[in-house]
């Protein structure tokens, strides 16, 4: 019997729309004119404005309640969506008939990080955006039903002094965790190796407040088609082939449909396990928490070997710390976190059981709202009782200091 | 019992390094100055010139004999390596030592996959190596113990209709597998979604031989600090931080030890076998095999998983096989290759015990040599006696075609 009635599910990623008075209802006067605003386009579509940019894709995966037969790729207007989507009322009336007791809400317009802010002419505009939208998540989304919503944060990327004092702003209002990029590299800032986050990394410590990478928040794709223009820059490879010659990165992107790269998302977050395991930081931030988001979980026994199997044979000659196995601190410093993962589930103990917690994704085609619960008890029905509960509930109420009221 | 005295082992993935007179023995006479040769500088190193190019590195992994304290990342003179390295009659003496009884070897100059010949700017010359090299790798290597060695070509990759004639020249001459870029994108090739490999696939069919996709052999790197340059080119990010301002791209190449890119070799296999699995290139060629060199096994139920879950969602709207899932195009299509992975054997019947096959990796600082088969029978230990006989040399044989005598 295994996810019985008193278990709660605590979902640790979905994602919440902005909605169109997010920024408008916050930013001083003299930003108006700059700030993001929803402007409807000459298709009829909502479209986000700032400075001279346009984000034509607010609604890209706000497909709850929608079949698969009717996915697809084009941008959306607010009332092609369900309210759930970007009203914190509404959602919560779909999470009762998920059977979803509470819900922690990544950006949208933003990106899942805040990259869209960090890439901000003017960076003052960029922190106000940053405080308006920490402001709304943790006063307005998670303020309306605080037993409902685990209150997440974003940070002024470009800056680690703003960084360190947003976080603690955040975190006496009650964040309980921060979206940073799955990978800062990418996005042009300092890697996971540099000592540069460190006085960031000082205050999670601090504030016990877990760091939640989702896939995608870097801005980097996995695949070769995906990222083929970065890999092959210009490819001039003269190939000589039987059917119409083309530069073979431009084509890739055509051919290869985007499904390719949703199959690899973990490995983004394989990328920076790694890079996070041999920077020596974990070491030097001990309280440091990590959560995968999106990530899947089946992987990270096979990753924990080989990364061990790596160590014992290369930190002779490279700057790797000696004396901590890279599987010993992967188990100490994150949670996998998943949608549906037998594989993984099958193998929960080569994860460890208290590091696991699930994902509800919604509103993203992901999803299996709204039948999370049934899907969910279904993957759990070989799982004892007391991992079931630790796996979708105690866990993340434990690493987000968020207790049952 | 496992791994019992009768039982062979069929390595699918090591390494030769070419002796100096590899293309000189070979190569007609107007191609000698401009063809590789070996070259002294002024470091007392021995390098290959080829055109004008220097490739200082020959003997980067020619580790087998040292111990993980003696790696390191300099380059060697051949006095600096055991002969097993270079001369196949040492080899087969050190495979005797590591209880090994066949070995299929990749070439180290040319690239894994033989990418420096496809970027010689005389592509006669280009052709000229790609022949020489496989006349030496078919005939001289492995013709000199018929028995011990599975032969391995490559092909001249710029030209689809040339690589149909050279794999049907070295089928011909008895060559086993042909090792092709574990992603030709990166290369500036068509991506596995083209058409244009289609004649090329039509005659792996005909003749059964199975396509070896060694990590590494299509030049990308794995990881966010190794490929920062492409990934986040010239990156312009103004970050503040309180350390020296650097840009960050260049400066990950410096912090990320290259540990991190050997721990996330299987990435590259994992964004290839995804690529396959959707291109629909399977589907118009049911005979294609693939073997997965040094990727690992311990991910692929995940993937398989992974990628079912994608397709069951997401192919109403995008090009892709509406009938054949992904997992059972992996099952037919695919072999999983590993050097020690003790989460896959754990896992073997999710990913199936046919489908399995060892690796030594010598003479690699990932190879085992010279308890190759003591560390093999220890990790098959929990596994019955059928089942250890079919990975370590049945599988090999079959998709190999190559019979014990």
């Amino acid at each position: 019997m295994p996810l019985q009635d008193h278990m709660q599910i605590i979902s640790v990623d979905d994602h919440l729309i902005e909605h169109p008075r997010v920024f408008t209802d916050r930013l001083p006067k003299k930003f108006l004119a700059e700030g993001p605003r929803i402007v409807e386009d000459e298709q009829r579509r909502h479209v986000w404005h700032m400075e001279d940019n346009v984000f034509p894709y607010i609604g890209l995966n706000a497909v709850a309640g929608k079949t698969p037969e009717q996915f697809g790729m084009e941008p959306l207007r607010f009332d092609d969506m369900i309210p759930g989507c970007y009203d914190p009322v509404a959602r919560v009336a779909d999470m009762d008939v998920d059977g979803v007791q509470a819900a922690c809400c990544f950006p949208s317009f933003p990106g899942f990080g805040g990259r869209v802010f960090m890439r901000a002419k003017d960076k003052e505009l960029g922190l106000a955006c940053v405080r308006a939208w920490n402001d709304f998540s943790i006063d307005e989304w998670a303020g309306s039903a605080p037993d409902r919503f685990v209150p997440l944060a974003i940070l002024p990327l470009w800056d680690v002094e703003l960084s360190v004092a947003e976080l603690r702003r955040v975190a006496a209002k009650g964040a309980k965790t921060v979206s940073f990029p799955d990978n800062p590299l990418p996005l042009g800032l300092p890697s996971f190796h540099s000592d540069d986050w460190g006085p960031l990394w000082d205050v999670f410590e601090d504030t016990g407040i877990p760091v939640s990478l989702h896939f995608g928040s870097g801005s980097f794709v996995p695949g070769f088609s995906a990222s083929a223009s970065a890999l092959a820059p210009g490819a001039s490879t003269e190939f000589k082939s039987i059917s119409t010659r083309l530069n073979a990165a431009e084509r890739a992107k055509d051919e290869a449909p985007s499904a390719v790269s949703f199959i690899l998302y973990s490995t983004n977050l394989m990328w920076s396990t790694a890079d996070l395991l041999l920077s020596g930081q974990l070491q030097k931030h001990p309280g440091l928490k990590f959560m995968l988001s999106e990530g899947g979980i089946g992987w990270i026994p096979y990753i924990a070997e080989r990364a061990d199997w790596v160590w014992e044979r290369h930190r002779y000659y490279q700057p790797i710390d000696f004396d901590t196995r890279p599987s010993d601190l992967l188990r100490k410093h994150f949670w996998g976190c998943y949608i549906d993962d037998r594989f993984g589930l099958k193998n929960r103990y080569e994860i460890g059981v208290d590091r696991i917690c699930v994902e509800i994704d919604y509103p993203h085609s992901d999803s299996m709202w709204p039948n999370s619960r049934k899907t969910i008890a279904e993957t759990l029905v070989d799982v004892p009782d007391d991992e079931a509960h630790r796996i979708v509930e105690l866990n993340a109420r434990e690493v987000f200091d968020f207790p049952r009221r």
